[in-house]
């Protein structure tokens, strides 16, 4: 029980993972593992905010208090605001008993952001409420409207993934097409066609191709690609119709 | 006093009108005009939530009481969460008494709309609160964070002016490019070179001139244009570098 915690609002963080292979999301027990409740529902990595605090500071609070992630990226896409989000089953009667607070309604604000798997998770409370990657393609029932904060989260994700070069920040420095064609695929949550895709990608003149191949791979080792930022932004204002 | 406020959480609505030359914003009285304050200090069109309603629900009810304007698009562009927001002056207090609540903190969601100034805005609240345009070159000091709301909506409102075509829906169906101009130049806040604007106007192929001409003017007739958004949305797929 906090005391100077705000029984009105709170914080959600969907941080999204890719591990080369799958899109996965960072949830966590609802309960410590020593808690009445040892197999424990899921839950995103949020909490109510603190009294005196902004909410950007709470989201990268609990972040890193739940699962040691910091200096993360975070981006707020969204305001879950049905008065009856804490309605269902006995979550709201949780939530009361373990703030200590008396509870109604909580207007939660998400975060969102996106992160190669190979950062370490340990910390006291990331353990104790078991923070682990689940691939978002099978999501288990979480509490409150959580599913649907990480469906709407996907949703931001796939425009900015269409819109944006954010997957270069998933990738190694040096990239095969078919990784990146992976990861479009995890994101996009569907198949693509190898060769329009490669077709696409190679029209693209701020994706370089380097006179170096994969090393190390079972397979015939592939050709390896750069990202060029400076050439990205160049294109990307001569290519916006609008700008005066 | 209503008794079935959310005292945590408001809505206030930027709305942003054009009359041809100046953009201006909605602002209405802090109190009605028989209230003690027969002046009265200037805020936004805003109020505390009902405890059961959405926040875009609570925009559109609190914008048709008190200016009448309804079916407007409104646009949420941010959440301003200042602990400290609220302190100054002596706006808690009146707050705190017009409610009849005990305020400590509230968070703000803000919503932004761009309209034609040619609604009526006749209501029984816009009459009480003097529901006003003032030009947004000359705001006046406003209660609360009002001002940087607002200041927060033009940069909204800028980026998307360079990027979107939302000009178009507050000029007449055929405009001149000088119109144009002045419209863009009252959003960015500054003045534009003629003969640039309308070289790049000219090139864009969404920008249709007609074999007609501006009556009834006291200088001599422009040539009118068309936005067709047809082809504006075309050419927008074929621009947008990241689509697969």
């Amino acid at each position: 029980m906090k005391a100077d915690l705000n029984p009105h609002i709170s914080v959600d963080c969907v941080v999204f993972g890719f591990d080369g292979n799958e899109l996965n999301v960072l949830l966590i027990n609802r309960d410590p593992a020593d808690a009445s409740h040892p197999t424990g529902k899921l839950k995103l990595p949020g909490d109510l905010i603190i009294r005196s605090e902004m909410l950007a500071a709470a989201a990268q609070r609990i972040l890193t208090e739940f699962t040691g992630l910091h200096d993360i990226y975070l981006k707020q896409f969204g305001i879950f605001d049905d008065p009856q989000r804490l309605d269902s089953s006995d979550d709201l009667e949780w939530l009361r008993n373990r703030s200590g607070l008396s509870i109604e309604r909580v207007v939660t604000v998400a975060y969102y952001s996106l992160v190669k798997i190979n950062h370490s998770i340990q910390t006291d409370l990331s353990i104790a409420y078991h923070a682990c990657w689940y691939p978002c393609a099978s999501i288990p029932a979480l509490i409150f409207d959580h599913n649907r904060i990480i469906e709407n989260g996907m949703e931001v994700l796939r425009r900015e993934l269409l819109t944006e070069p954010l997957c270069f920040e998933l990738l190694p420095d040096k990239f095969a097409i078919n990784q990146l064609q992976r990861l479009y695929e995890a994101i996009l949550g569907c198949s693509l066609d190898n060769r329009n895709f490669r077709k696409k990608i190679q029209r693209l003149p701020y994706i370089e191709p380097l006179n170096e191949r994969q090393k190390g791979v079972p397979h015939k080792p592939a050709r390896l690609h750069v990202f060029d930022n400076e050439k990205y932004l160049l294109l990307k204002k001569d290519h916006t119709i609008f700008i005066l």
